[in-house]
């Protein structure tokens, strides 16, 4: 089966009688899984009590993993500290705003500055590695689990002082901190570093935002150093070809520079079953068709990246609200949507359902009681399936357009309320347009090193608010469009420096001087304002949140304008030819139906209109040469085929139209 | 008026000059009131500097009640401590989960474990009962005043110690704990009883569930082991005859095991106005009517109880929302209710509204003028209806099935989300279906201790959701049903054991050896799901929000069947022959549709329709030979007698139709 | 331009470039404005380091001031201390109610109470005053900023010991503080102040009712007093002509004696536009036309007043919910609502909007871009409308009737929920419907030394929920009625005293002596009761949340009665005459249609409606011989001039139909 994406499973050997560990390995191997991830939870079983370490009792698993041809991921265990650790070395533990410490008796609660935490860190990642890197078994790494899930925050002493030194390093003099937290508003003004502080509670909950981006930074610092230092660790110790990641996507994290700097591969923990659970709104974000735009966003940290934690069955604790068990083809849906997205790996979550702990409820593939479930054939299929799709493992997922991201904008995003509304409101209406329009579209991260290139793969790149603007991003959006490449801009871009100021300069600030586009004055439309819509040739559609009044300058055309508000006729939309391309500066938010009259236009709708026709329900991926198409719905969907293709796993002709069931997948070769 | 239902008032004399004290106990005894509480929050009346104790205060009031023939209920004044005390000895706080200590100037800020109070109260009790035990009037203690009212969880330092004392009492070593508790998951392992703390503040609000049951049986431990010291100190002084009572049913505590262990009676507080005030929804547990099911349990725990508190006024603090006076009629009817389910003494609250601090606004019988109010007159009312009612005091609420409970459960409910989900809806639905069917039921209460003979008196019991099982009260239940009795399970029976843990077995775990079912999968129905109904024969009704499968076995019958969701055709309901009697098991919840299907086919449904026709907006209660009728609706109710009764107030004979006035009570001699 | 409405700006130097500052106040000059404030947050700006001060920085600034022919108000600055000075002495920090302090950041952070923050804002204040009054441009003084503004509670250290202080000053012994807080409630009786404190939490959240209304004195007092402290100081340096204010108006302090015994005038902070932003409620309120409420408040602390900060922008922080930009003719619309209200000042909030800073989109006048906007064009205009309306500046509002208030029942609606809600009922009903009835009215701030010839200016006085009620303000009003006024009384007046207790009288207490009302019984209304209607004559109306049953004395009439609830026929309104005048007792809450039932038969409706018929959408108000027509309606207005009047601002002549544009104004000379 070359080239075919691989199964594991999440097993906890600890929770389990010993006598269970090998009909559970024989049965995994049953249904075509040759990999378990354990250990991450299990910093007592190898540390029971300071300083001293054994081994046994995973040597001992891993003895059987060998003997039954079981590939091992190996993890650290620094998201649980022990209880001893906790109780001694109290520094190590994160607090809240207020400065209240946490306790143990959950995870996550340790924070990453604490010298005496990275101590032991540190001491007790190298025995690991130590002992079982050279187990011929383990193939890979994770680092921790789930890094900045839960808590991205963190206001213990250890932070307050590791802040200060950020700070002493990014700034040199606090003038330079002053200037760049703008100090002179509300006489914020620091004489010394000594005199700043991770943020403390406020009478009105509000920070200096300036001072609260630096904090996010300084956040993503500390996390990405934690986990380069145990990588570094592990490297001294691990067999040449095996792997170092981490899981799960979390904020105020630069997942990027973390992978670029500390791992080799990224690998995401996919619950769309989240979507469903008590209280949740299924109507939002498409639910579980909505993780596509989160295995988007995932693959452009690893084009070819894992799943270590995909799901199989209700999710959730004991302390909050229910979720369904997944319907019958949901489990294949979500794992062929992450193989279609560009996963090479899918390791299941979990072999068996937690029998006590707080996850009593977070199902695996079999239940309490041990007996063989409909989810665990439904593994088998997974198996069959993509044992028969052979080359898909470590080819591209296509897209012919892509949506622009940086971490100076998200993070602002984090910082600045008005910002987040934008940016909220048109990455879900950009992504719901691709979806129904069956235009498969990328993510592309770039930074101030970021290579013309790699934006060159796009013929569009929609970039919706980029409110922080550098000279280097401008620099190199201007040279992809000169080179043919078309640019879309949304509202309010360039308005703010890298430090979230907001420069005294005409706007749309740097890009201004090149896309075409003058905006004088702009609104929020808040507050029982009648919402103005764009008129744009025939269409016409919602503005959204907010509105730039734009004026083409420098020979660019303007194409839309706004109607039903007070400021009607004003334009909304210029295009400016730039070298071989062009730029677009659009006045409002990208609503779902702003997005599809853009996408439309802009020729990138249905690009596989020629082979099929599939309905709104259905997503449309295309990888290695397969065509995806999953059906999301509790109903069937009806697809009907232009031209002769073949069923990817059956290796049947399809021709004309074709059924789908609820929750159906159809692979075709073509 | 032999074994007449008695009434009483509860009083503050320290609220009121000295002077109204003797007219306020005459027009007491004008409406037929024949005792008075008094004293529960007076320590500093006592002891108003430090083991300075005098009692002219109350000596002087209980002079005046004897010279009246007034009774007295005698209070210990625990539930809120001096200034001086807390300023001195703050340890004698009880603080929130961030550890901030609670201020004086509200209630119930004290916690049960500190050695200096529990000293300190000691010390007063000890004091009250030598000095005022003996007096004439003096007819029974009440101590402290609601029991875990307000604060049901404690964080204090004095309960961080006693929770370890409590644990290395329960486990004896820190390895059974480990397994109790599941340390293995989240690395949760403690190699001290030092390291182990009540739950303090985590990252997401989650602790490790084996711990939190602990934690409340502690809370309920140490809240009965407060109440029997008290209790031990008064008995060593008081008359033979004088009862010893505490007030109120809260959370976090086993009030059958305080009541067995510590007192003579249990006695409640009943405020069925709550259903009324701003911010209520009245469509919810049927308003006032739903405090039925509170007396329900209430009659659990002393099969003749007491109202300590009866409401009188429109209720509510300076701080929260405003509530409606009670409209005429509904006094009588809120104690006729009490009467009817099983109160031998109704005490009501409070005799004039306080004219100073938080309970300004708990109107009494009288307002702040002192006029005579209607109010009053209903009180007289209630007199002169219960004086006619005798035989009544000391006779017993007649049910023909019971809803078992038990405090596994009960506690678990307070620890696991998805537990909680199921049980409100079944004890909601089993209530109403109860009530609009007028089928009188009892709850009984079960521990590994409990007796057949007390299950033998229910034709049938329901189990709702017996997710915690032991193989004592598994038994119990089988001896029940072989009996000859009927015992219905909803979903989830069996699937924990006594720790919560879900042991592997397969379900429902130990009354699947006897009760006819196997459960092989389940889903919980929450988001977005169509949403499944249960067919049995000819009706159908929704399963409500979790769903077993079941499968029939060891001869058991298939009933009823899933229908409209994915899992439709499954079984939903088996009955099984168990000796005499048999066992059914049901896969959902006891929405009200479900329970009133359940009511109608085993029988339990109108029990007294023989008698008279009543309409689904009264309730009907029987107890010493009279039926009660009940109408809690704002409107008229037609009733029509099929034979000959009489009124239990005038004599008159009655037969036929009858009108029952909005908020009426109508007790008739069958 | 005598007697005109002059203009002026808040300006931060300290946040532009100096070169940007001369142009900047050369284009506030085109557009009229005469006056800069500066320096409320500055304080690091003259004390960089503790001790040490440079005054180049505002000298500088001054000389250009002078220099165009700028006004200046110079500010105190002790709204934001130095991150030196709260490092170094935290004590001068507020803290939250759990005791934790609040860290440097953000803004008003520190206690009044603290005597190092005494200290050194004395200095401060007395280093600024001594160096800057005497410079011909500075015209006067705003102390601090927004004071009681975000916190206006306070739990430090230093404001623990200052409340004993407090208490034992107004109390003398802890005996008296017992009997005014009740005590005897709850046992809270203190043996000694040291046993006090300002709130702490408690489980219920509950306090001392009457302690609180002690401890929103203390707070009043404490920032009367620091006020006072700077005032002090500024009075020994200022120039003769020269005022001191200070600006917003804000809870937990008595405006009025702040004003009287610290300031020269008292100056708000108007921003109609918070009405419009994300999640705010257009509908509720009226909306920005709901600010003249505010500004009738502002108008009885000083008849002619300052508006220091006037709305010209979209509002609000980078943490909180999106404004909308004033639409065109809104920004001029609300600065004459300010003036027809009796602003003599109008200082526009802010020049150019903050380019860094939590402020980040609080929008001034002019974009982050410097260009001329439509706002710098709508404050020319402003300014051209002002300066036609000669005579205006100085002249009184004129209204007929007034709303009576007084601090005793205003802080105990922040005690007491009760209350809380009947007064928010009853304001909000009483201003809309004066709004919709074109009848212009005062609000009359009473206390016990209240002057009866300021209440002879009204023909009635509406006093709608006079629960505390003292027997200097119950002769007051006798007085009044006796000389002929009309006073109204709504429902639970009188049933509290100074403390807040609930005496044991008859109610309405003191002022059922002499208005002919007695009140036996009441009732809220409140979850689910079918609410009761007022029927007076042949009007009917909503009766509102409460309802007190009216009995006629001493020969007063039964006007009105309750319909549709229980309590049906018992009278609901009485009149009595009292010598030339009369009162009415009046047993309900001042819904709209109850207030315009009461505003129509009391002859208050309409007054100018021999002059112009104006549809409900726009306001009316009348100032120094000027109507002032406000149209706050999107859409146009229609007016009808039934007698010749003059446009003021041209001078010619209007009769007949008219059309005022949408957020338009006109203004006619009567």
């Amino acid at each position: 089966m070359a080239g075919c994406v691989s199964l594991g499973v999440c097993y906890y050997p600890e929770h389990w009688d010993r006598s269970l560990w090998e009909s559970d390995l024989l049965r995994m191997t049953d249904v075509g899984i040759t990999t378990v991830r354990i250990a991450e939870f299990s910093w007592s079983i190898t540390e029971r009590t300071e300083g001293n370490f054994t081994f046994d009792f995973f040597d001992g698993f891993l003895d059987l993993c060998e003997r039954v041809g079981m590939n091992v991921i190996m993890c650290t265990p620094t998201a649980t500290p022990p209880a001893w650790l906790t109780e001694k070395y109290p520094e190590s533990l994160n607090a809240d705003i207020n400065g209240v410490r946490y306790g143990h008796g959950s995870r996550r609660h340790y924070n990453y500055n604490s010298p005496k935490y990275r101590e032991l860190s540190a001491r007790v990642v190298r025995a690991l590695a130590e002992h079982f890197a050279r187990r011929r078994c383990v193939i890979g790494w994770q680092i921790d689990n789930e890094v900045n899930c839960e808590a991205d925050v963190f206001y213990s002493e250890s932070d307050d002082g590791a802040f200060r030194e950020f700070l002493r390093a990014r700034y040199g003099t606090p003038d330079e901190l002053n200037r760049a937290w703008g100090c002179a508003f509300w006489n914020q003004t620091y004489n010394s570093f000594d005199e700043v502080h991770v943020p403390r509670p406020t009478v009105n909950g509000a920070h200096n935002p300036h001072g609260m981006a630096d904090y996010i930074r300084f956040i993503s610092d500390s996390a990405i150093s934690f986990v380069k230092m145990q990588a570094d660790i592990i490297r001294e110790y691990k067999k040449p070809d095996d792997f170092i990641t981490t899981n799960g996507m979390f904020g105020h994290l630069d997942n990027h520079r973390m992978t670029r700097e500390a791992l080799d591969v990224f690998m995401y923990d996919s619950y769309p079953n989240f979507a469903y659970g008590t209280g949740s709104h299924p109507e939002r974000g498409m639910a579980d068709r909505g993780w596509s735009r989160d295995l988007s966003a995932v693959r452009s940290i690893s084009g070819n990246f894992g799943i270590m934690e995909q799901q199989t069955g209700a999710n959730s604790w004991n302390t909050w609200g229910m979720s369904p068990q997944p319907k019958p083809g949901q489990i294949k849906l979500w794992a062929m949507q992450s193989a279609a997205h560009g996963a090479d790996y899918i390791s299941f979550f979990r072999w068996r359902t937690a029998p006590f702990g707080t996850e009593i409820y977070w199902h695996g593939i079999l239940n309490y009681d041990n007996r063989d479930t409909r989810r665990l054939c439904e593994i088998g299929e997974i198996h069959k399936t993509l044992s028969s799709l052979s080359g898909l493992a470590g080819s591209a997922y296509e897209a012919r357009y892509a949506v622009v991201r940086d971490y100076d904008n998200i993070f602002d995003c984090d910082v600045d309320a008005w910002r987040r509304a934008l940016d909220g409101e048109s990455v879900e209406g950009l992504f719901r347009a691709s979806q129904h329009l069956h235009a498969p579209c990328d993510y592309v991260y770039i930074d101030d090193g970021a290579d013309v290139e790699r934006l060159m793969r796009y013929r569009v790149l929609f970039y919706p608010h980029a409110a922080i603007m550098t000279e280097a991003r401008s620099r190199l959006l201007y040279e992809y469009a000169s080179r043919g490449g078309v640019i879309v801009f949304g509202c309010r871009a360039g308005y703010k420096d890298e430090n979230g100021h907001c420069p005294m300069r005409s706007l749309p600030g740097l890009v201004g001087e090149w896309c075409g586009a003058d905006v004088d004055d702009s609104t929020a439309q808040a507050g029982g304002d009648a919402p103005a819509s764009v008129r744009w040739g025939d269409g016409k559609f919602p503005a959204g949140v907010y509105a730039d009044f734009v004026t083409p300058k420098d020979g660019a055309e303007p194409l839309a304008f706004y109607e039903d508000a007070w400021f009607a006729e004003r334009c909304a939309l210029t295009r400016k030819s730039v070298g071989g391309g062009c730029a677009y500066y659009y006045g409002g938010t990208f609503t779902e139906p702003a997005a599809r009259e853009f996408i439309a236009r802009l020729g990138l709708a249905e690009p596989y209109a020629d082979t099929v026709a599939v309905p709104e329900q259905c997503e449309i991926a295309a990888r290695g040469g397969y065509l995806f198409i999953l059906n999301f719905a509790h109903t069937e969907s009806e697809v009907e085929f232009h031209r002769p293709v073949s069923d990817a796993e059956t290796g049947g002709p399809l021709r004309g139209p074709h059924t789908i069931p609820p929750y159906g997948v159809l692979v075709v070769r073509v």
